[in-house]
C-alpha cells in the first residue's frame, strides 16, 4: 500500500492529503437542511450530513489529489450513525482510487491491538468466512504501549498489504510536555523514531520506502528535519500545515532528495475553505468548488517550495 | 460519577471491574451457533453472539460487583455490527446499576479530543438538539499528546459528572520501552503520574477522590507502590491481574488506607472461566455460573490480601 501512495502520488504530483474531519459546523445549510428534513435532528441526520458533505468534496477534488485522511473522532462523536458515515467514506474514497488513512490513533497491548488492526486494516474471522470491518488502508497508531502494541499492527499490514503512520511528534502545542523530555539527553520524540525506523524494516515495499509511518507536526520543523534523518525509509504524514500554522517553507527537510517521504494534511483549509475570505466568492451552494481551490493553491504552495 | 464507583465497591465490598472483552472463541458453541441460525456467519451475528454472551454473564454476576469495562477493539473488530454490540452492552449494564468504564484508549489534539469525548461520555448537538453516541460512565484516555489532548476529556467529565482513566504504566511487557525511560532521574510513568494528579485536582467528588484516575497494571507492583503516592487521589484502574500474571498480594499497596482508591480488572480469567480446568465442571452451557463462581473468587482473593 505504501507503493500505491507513493504512484498516486507521483501521478498527482501533490504530496498532500485531505483531512476529512467534518464537524457539523462546516457543513454548509443546504445540506444541514436536506439531511435534517429527510431524517430529522437526529443522530442520523448528522451521519447523513456529514456524508452528503464529504461526497461534494471528494467529488470536487479526487483527481487532485493523492489520499484523503479521514479523522475518525469527528465521526465517532455522532454513535454508530457516524461510524456509518465514516465507513461510507472510507468505501467511496476508495472507489474514486484514493488512498484513505483512517486517522484513528488507536493502541493497546498485544491481543487489543490485533483487534484493532483486524476491524481496520485486516479481516475478521467469522465461523468460517472472513470480513474487513472498517477497511481503511493505513490507520494512525499511538506508541506509548511499546512494541508490543505495535507489532500486531505491523503483522497486519504484512499479511494485507497495508500501512500505519505512529505518532513521534504531534502538532499541538502541548505535544511536547512528554515528547520532548530528554532520555539520556536525547528527546522521547528521537527515541520513538529510532523504534519507528525498526518496526517498519522488514515491511519495506518496492517504492524503497516501507509501510510503517510516523506523524510529525508541520508546527514542529526543527524536530521534522531531525527526524527525517532518524528513519529514513518512513513516510511522514505530516499534519499542522495550514490552519495550525504550519508553512509550507518549513516542510522542506520532511522530504528526500527524491521528493517524496512526506504527505502534509490540510483538513480545515480544504474542506472549510469557503468560510475564508479567500475563498468566500463562491458561498457555501458552491463549497466543494472552494475546497478544490484550496488544494490548488496548497499544492502549488507546497510545490513551490519544493522547487525553491 | 467517582462517588457512585466508591458507593458501588462499598455496597459490593468488591474492588473488581468485569473486564467485558469478548473473543468470538470464549463464546460457547451453544450461542455461536443461535446467532449465526438467526444471522448466518456474518458481522451482524458475531455482534449478536458477543453481546448474548455478555448478557449472559452480566446477569450472572452484576449483584456481586461495581463496574464493568467492556474494551471497545473487541467490538470494533467486527465493525459497525461489533460496536452495535457494544453499545447495547454499555446501554445493559447501566441499566443494573453497574458503572461502565469504556476501554477506549482515545487520544488526540484538542478539537478532536472534544470530539471523542463527547462521543463517549458526553453529548453532541445535532441542530436544536443533544445526543449521548455511546455514553460510558468512565473511559481510559493516552496521555502521550499532553494536557491540551487531556484537558477536552476533564472538561466533558466536569460538565457531564464523569471520569477518565489515564494511561500511566500498563501491564504489557514491553510497556516499559518508553514508560519506564528515564527523565531527570524519574521514569516517564511517574511524570505523567504527576499530571494526572495535577489534571484532576479540579475535579474532586465528596468521596475525597478525583474524577480523573489512572491505569497502572498488575504486572508492576513495585511501581504501582510509588504511583500510589504520586496521585494520592486518583483511583487506580489495574489490569493484568489473573491471565497476565498479577497477583492480589502484589496488588495491596495500590490501595489506599481506606481500603479505596484501587479497582482490580478481569477480563478472560472471568468471562472465559468455564475453559480453565478450576471451573470445567460447569461446562460451556452453564458459563455465566462458571464466571459468578470466579467473580466470589476473585473478590475472597483480593480482599483475602487487603485484610492480611
Amino acid at each position: 500500500m505504501i507503493d500505491k501512495l507513493v504512484k498516486n502520488i507521483q501521478k498527482t504530483n501533490a504530496p498532500i492529503v485531505v483531512g476529512l474531519d467534518p464537524m457539523l459546523n462546516y457543513v454548509p445549510e443546504h445540506i444541514q437542511k436536506a439531511a435534517f428534513a429527510e431524517y430529522g435532528e437526529t443522530l442520523e441526520g448528522a451521519g447523513e450530513a456529514i456524508w452528503q458533505f464529504n461526497k461534494g468534496i471528494v467529488d470536487a477534488t479526487y483527481d487532485l489529489i493523492p489520499a484523503v485522511k479521514p479523522q475518525i473522532a469527528m465521526y465517532e462523536q455522532f454513535g454508530i450513525e457516524g461510524l456509518k458515515a465514516f465507513k461510507k467514506t472510507v468505501d467511496y474514497c476508495k472507489e474514486k482510487g484514493l488512498v484513505v488513512i483512517g486517522d484513528i490513533k488507536r493502541g493497546d497491548i498485544g491481543s487489543t491491538s490485533t483487534a484493532y488492526a483486524v476491524g481496520h486494516i485486516g479481516k475478521v474471522q467469522v465461523g468460517s468466512k472472513t470480513y474487513a470491518g472498517f477497511d481503511e488502508d493505513f490507520i494512525t497508531v499511538n506508541p506509548y504501549l511499546g512494541t508490543d502494541g505495535i507489532k500486531p499492527f505491523v503483522d497486519v499490514c504484512k499479511e494485507e498489504n497495508k500501512g500505519i503512520f505512529v505518532l513521534v511528534k504531534t502538532s499541538n502545542p502541548s505535544s511536547g510536555e512528554f515528547q520532548d523530555r530528554l532520555i539520556d539527553g536525547r528527546p522521547l520524540y528521537e527515541i520513538v523514531g529510532d523504534m519507528v525506523d525498526k518496526w517498519g524494516s522488514d515491511v519495506v515495499g518496492e517504492s524503497g520506502y516501507s509501510a510503517v509511518g510516523a506523524v510529525v507536526g508541520a508546527t514542529y520543523p526543527e524536530m521534522g528535519k531531525v527526524l527525517r534523518k532518524v528513519m529514513p525509509k518512513s513516510f511522514i504524514l505530516v499534519p499542522g500545515y495550514g490552519a495550525q500554522g504550519g508553512k509550507a517553507a518549513d516542510l522542506v527537510h520532511y522530504f528526500n532528495e527524491d521528493r517524496l517521504g512526506a504527505i502534509v494534511n490540510s483538513s480545515r483549509g480544504i474542506i472549510a475553505a469557503y468560510k475564508q475570505d479567500k475563498y468566500a466568492q463562491f458561498g457555501a451552494e458552491n463549497y466543494a468548488d472552494a475546497s478544490r481551490q484550496a488544494v490548488v493553491d496548497m499544492i502549488e504552495d507546497i510545490n513551490g517550495a519544493l522547487d525553491a
